[in-house]
């Protein structure tokens, strides 16, 4: 069983946009035991767009394609299809009906435009789209199973999840070549990529049949553990075993065995010690609390945040004293010790978090480098401050790491 | 003139690696003058690449393949190619050459498996790397010429300078052909994609020769407007033309031409201005503080932001009335107004803006739904606020539509 995936829009086709949607399809259609043969991505171009379906249709057992199917002009994918499988469009009622649903959901009419987004091929059958408009479909041509997906990123990962992977584990188990899949993911922050590296490369090999992984996400790694099989509970075993092994080299960095993001941990956390937090950001400039409140119910524990760039503000809101800043500076333990005291004292929290660094690209001296950054904790018993320095020069990485730094002190204070 | 893409190896097949060096190659290709086909990605796969390559050289003028030059023993691109052009390896004396020189600095002798990459495709003229061992090369199969460059990005990167785009420039002046390409972005914010395309749709195939494109970056909608030719000045004109036409018909949603950020375009106008700002951030959490500074050098012109998730911070922070949480809750155009003065107030700004609103997926009444939002402004003149509705249940969304459309009230008050 071959699968092959076709990415279609001039945006990918030009390079203004990477393509990240083909990676992703390509992790899911391996997961559920199906390789795939090659990817292509064709632009917004009629006749070479239905070439590639009609070469495809020649060639493989299954095509995932997306992008496209959108109302506007450049959205040709339905067509190109139509054209490729020899057939007209024709409006689907059920496709229509749906839209309507949707639409009236928010008082709209269906325009002309979004009406389009109903028409596909004759003989397709729509795949709904239960987080967006556009519908999908699935069609077949040639020997070749067609799936037409959005190319919008959260769209098309649910679709691919409620209909192409749920159809296609449905035929495994109809036909019983069902094949599992087990994987583990354990997410560490404070090491680099390469000494994570060092002290796991000599596991590859010696994990029983699971294959070891690892996936950067600046500034946090993931080490992946992946198994797939026939006997389910001996891939549960043999992923089991192998997280052991890799938690003996790293455990002291991991911090997520679930997927769960640090805002997600630290969320927890706080919650089910029914505690609250207040921040006082300086160089993260609200990011960090960004990030909390992206959480659903943060609301719970996330009382405020103070985002204090100028040396008055770090004075007037939270009380640092002139003094701190004109002997020590803003970026020195004691100013990142009496913002947290200052949040705290003013939020009534019962935790609060202080950062004040150099995200660069200015404002680094010799003796602060760009990359320097002090956090600062209060808590119901004590109040300190750590001072860290990161190699980087880019503003974007020092707000990320400073970021998952504070967030990682606060994970592991509320751990002990 | 005809250009294809073809990434191989398994990693970038399989999704473990995204192909980001597709996406720059197509931009290079582009900015030269050149039109992409397709795309192409295959594993380390000798039938299978072969047969792609083959493909290639009965369709394009020219085909840029990256990945699998290396000593390893899936580096199989120069055998392929060997097979797809129907003749031998051979010890390329150049490259070898070439190699041994680059080892000696090293003072490292050629090993075998490094030697392997000197064995090119018979009549194959090889590129040589200034920044790595692998050689590259290029080979006329078809009517396509081939560059075979390495995989590493900064390798790849390095020689398409050197070889792909120097050669590609050669040939063009020699014949006389050069081609030029001009595009223009118009960024848009306030109107939903499918009105956006309704408004243009009977523009496309009228902009003499200019072509138009949309790109959703939500919320923000791009319309791109780009030709290519031999007859510069004509491009520039026909470009600007069709950007007077689109203009006409979105011209007021248009907020940046230049591909400049929402938040680059506020603190351009707030610099220009010498003006400073304050936020005050309740469900949008951090968001526009965060985006701000992003922007370096933002520390001229912001000054804090105070996010306050509790009524009770709102009250002592910001000093919003309790009777005006009472009567008419968190979400109202009072409150809004209420906390953009209180920021004012407080960090001394000239301007202040407060959102407060309901992200979802909780907290929705049937007065206030989720995606209620009020925007609260305070200048040097007025202080006011208003109430807007979205569509959506997605907490992100919302977010980012919130926040939006708070950068987008102040750039409209700044510009009046």
């Amino acid at each position: 069983m071959i699968a092959e995936i076709i990415s279609t829009g001039d945006e990918v086709l030009t390079g203004t946009v990477v393509d990240a949607n083909a990676a992703w399809i390509a992790g899911r259609l391996y997961e559920t035991g199906i390789a795939v043969g090659r990817h292509v991505c064709v632009g917004d171009d009629m006749e070479r767009l239905t070439d590639v379906l009609a070469e495809t249709g020649q060639r493989a057992d299954i095509a995932v394609v997306t992008g496209g199917l959108g109302p506007t002009v450049d959205d040709i994918t339905a067509s190109a299809a139509a054209r490729a499988a020899g057939v007209e469009l024709e409006r689907n009622n059920e496709a229509m009906a749906y839209m309507e649903a949707f639409f009236k959901r928010f008082d709209r009419p269906v325009s002309d435009s979004d009406a389009k987004q109903a028409l596909l091929p004759q003989g397709a059958t729509p795949l709904l789209n239960s987080v967006g408009t556009a519908p999908g479909f699935t069609l077949k041509m040639g020997g070749c199973r067609f799936f037409f997906l959005p190319g919008v990123p959260f769209e098309m990962r649910q679709m691919m999840a409620d209909h192409v992977i749920a159809s296609l584990e449905a035929d495994a188990a109809r036909k019983g070549t069902g094949s599992f899949y087990r994987e583990k993911r354990l997410s560490l922050f404070g090491l680099p990529e390469a000494h994570v590296n060092e002290r796991l490369a000599d596991l590859t090999g010696s994990l029983d049949g699971v294959k070891l992984g690892m996936l950067a996400e600046f500034p946090v790694i993931h080490v992946k553990l992946a198994a797939s099989g026939t006997d389910c509970s001996a891939l549960e075993a043999a992923v089991s075993a192998a997280a052991d092994r890799v938690r003996e080299r790293v455990g002291d960095y991991v911090f997520s065995e679930t997927g769960q993001r640090m805002e997600e941990v630290v969320g927890d956390l706080l919650s089910r010690q029914s505690a609250t937090l207040a921040l006082a950001e300086s160089c993260t400039g609200g990011m960090i609390a960004s990030r909390i409140t992206n959480v659903a119910g943060s609301s719970r524990y996330f009382l405020c945040s103070v985002v204090t760039y100028s040396n008055d503000a770090k004075m007037r809101m939270l009380g640092v004293s002139a003094h701190t800043l004109e002997t020590c500076g803003a970026v020195c333990e004691q100013t990142a010790r009496e913002m947290a005291e200052g949040a705290s004292r003013m939020a009534n929290a019962d935790y609060a978090v202080s950062v004040t660094g150099i995200a660069g690209p200015g404002g680094g001296t010799a003796e602060k480098p760009v990359g320097t950054v002090c956090i600062g904790l209060c808590g119901p018993e004590q109040s300190f401050a750590r001072k860290y320095k990161f190699p980087f020069e880019n503003r974007m990485a020092n707000k990320r790491i400073f970021a998952e730094t504070a967030f990682n002190l606060l994970r592991k204070t509320l751990n002990t």
